[in-house]
């Protein structure tokens, strides 16, 4: 039996599912379960939170039923993987235990799971059913993204300074709860999130962190569950303010929504991972002539852009004038933006001018 | 002027060859300039170094030509901005050099580059021509990978003790040359490079390194640059055995080989990148019923892999017989096999039983 808290909690979640649907069949009763529906029909945005949640909208997945036995059977088997892989103490990929339940059924040509796609899912229904995170169920996603900064963290027992983590940084792990990675020493005054890896180089070259006295932090793109969480831990435990810097463009856009609200796929997850404090520092297209930038380093809206910005601008989050103004700015100007466009000033204009004069300004969204 | 002796060097190699130029030009000759042809046509393999090398064939770009004029300007435009990038002591991003490089020319609406596709190969013509390592020229690429295991290195000065990096290990850099990472305090008996960071972290998650005393390392995929150049350097300079733990199916070998013999693309790189002595390790489409492993967890290849394979069954490197005998195994069985289909054994027969044992009876294929 396991030892911490989190793995008994969710091992008794299971076992209770599980006796449950046994009482069930053993009275005569169709087995049935109840698993919250998470598509875009039982999505929305409180307002109070200000972050994207899951409605109250359920389905019911019947043993009984030749539409649903299949997956009510792989339900319980992904279930019972999660269960054995907490009582080993141990980790795995989602891969790993597709290959774990997938087996040929008795002397059928019939199999469990035939592909990944069809265990990814049952592993949300899971989720959200024992309203469990998948990194309780021992289970983690590819990691991406690294960290420096003003800060001491444990990871797995070990002490990481992350002063002193070279050029490189510390490799974020994909499971970034409380019983993997613990908060030390800290004199860092914000975090500050960077979509790209290189612009994170250069910032943690040119010593930045250092000297305003900060933590930062690369996902290389949109940030993994892992790096998500840990910045929400990060505003949570150490309450210090989180800053975002994209690309001036939708996709830059959708990072920023993506940790500040939660993702509409993800929806279940917001309240563990999303950041409503984020603040969104910049690249703004407006920087173009605010920085005197030469016209060439503009980049031109192609259709996709000019359809995800109409999205964007219904968005709920989006409703601020100031938000308004940047997004009709994009498209009136016919402007994107990237962060390195900056270089063109200096090699390190972002790091020595732009960010400080905006955090020093308060020149960020909210 | 920078300090160390490799940007010196490359400094002295830029001027030396813009004064060539200048002279050409002074004496009223057309300013030329020789780079050796990249592709295909003048790439070959070395059967004595085994590695891809590049050929010989050189191709002349001059000054007064219409179709060569642009291309001969970029050139010395890419050049001059590596010069001031290094004579900075900072590094960038070829996506940073590009805008660092791009400008409207005089008062017409021509730009110097109108997308990084035409300053990449520019920088690959300069990389090739003053026999200069991009990472030497001050540029970086995207950065992945992550290590750890029974070594201290400096990164940028700082101490990374890989014994004591958590479950998230220590982020690779892109550069990975010997001002930016030096090797101290090694215990490890040989480098383990595994394809999926999922299965590194199995590996890691058992302290399999502890245990074997070893360094593993992961790429997430095709290993970029800078884990290429460390697992090189580590090969010559700790002079360990390298072994590569990829999938059984063709993208799987073809990382192996990149690791091993070079790739075709960064064919003039391969000199200093790759790793002739790499081992493979696993796994073998023949593991399959070496383990027993059930038959549900057999990938069937589809055309492009059987195009693939049929490829590969040509190349010089894998003409001995076992390797013959693999490939042909694979086509007629019908065979691929990841990674995580050992885990149908249990969660960690990869690590405590697959790995030792085919490292212990030399189970490895070269």
């Amino acid at each position: 039996m396991p030892e911490r808290e989190t793995d008994k909690r969710i091992i008794k979640k299971l076992e209770t599912e599980a006796e449950e649907i046994i009482n069930m069949a053993k009275s005569k009763k169709n087995p049935k379960v109840s698993i919250p529906l998470r598509g875009l029909s039982n999505v929305y945005f409180d307002k109070k939170d200000k972050i994207i949640k899951l409605g109250d909208k359920q389905q019911t997945r019947t043993f009984f039923n030749i539409g649903q036995a299949k997956k009510f059977m792989q339900t319980f088997l992904v279930a019972n993987a999660c269960k054995e892989i907490i009582e080993t103490g141990k980790t795995t990929s989602i891969r790993d235990l597709y290959y774990m339940t997938k087996h040929t059924i008795g002397e059928t040509e019939e199999n469990t799971f035939d592909e990944q796609s069809e265990s990814d899912p049952i592993i949300e229904d899971i989720e959200v059913s024992f309203d469990a995170l998948r990194e309780e169920l021992h289970l983690f996603a590819s990691s991406k993204g690294a960290i420096v900064g003003d800060i001491t963290i444990v990871d797995s027992g070990d002490d990481i300074d992350c002063r002193k983590q070279g050029s490189g940084g510390h490799a974020i792990p994909s499971i970034c709860e409380a019983d993997v990675i613990q908060f030390k020493e800290c004199e860092a005054k914000y975090v500050l999130f960077i979509e790209k890896d290189a612009v994170w180089r250069r910032f943690n070259e040119d010593k930045f962190w250092k000297k305003h006295k900060c933590i930062i932090i690369h996902g290389q793109g949109v940030p993994p569950r892992g790096v998500r969480r840990l910045l929400r831990r990060m505003t949570d435990e150490l309450k210090l303010p989180l800053y975002v810097l994209v690309d001036a463009d939708p996709w830059g856009l959708y990072i920023y929504s993506v940790i500040k609200q939660g993702s509409i796929n993800l929806a279940y997850e917001s309240v563990r991972m999303a950041v409503p404090s984020a603040r969104f520092i910049g690249l703004s297209a407006m920087d173009w002539e605010k920085y005197k930038l030469p016209k060439e380093v503009i980049i031109r809206l192609n259709e996709e852009d000019k359809r995800r910005i109409k999205e964007i601008l219904k968005y709920p989050w989006f409703q601020k004038p100031e938000w308004q103004k940047e997004l009709h700015y994009m498209v009136e100007k016919n402007v994107k933006l990237e962060l390195e466009a900056l270089s063109r000033k200096h090699i390190s204009f972002i790091t020595d001018t732009y960010l400080p004069e905006r955090i020093e300004k308060k020149q960020w969204l909210e």
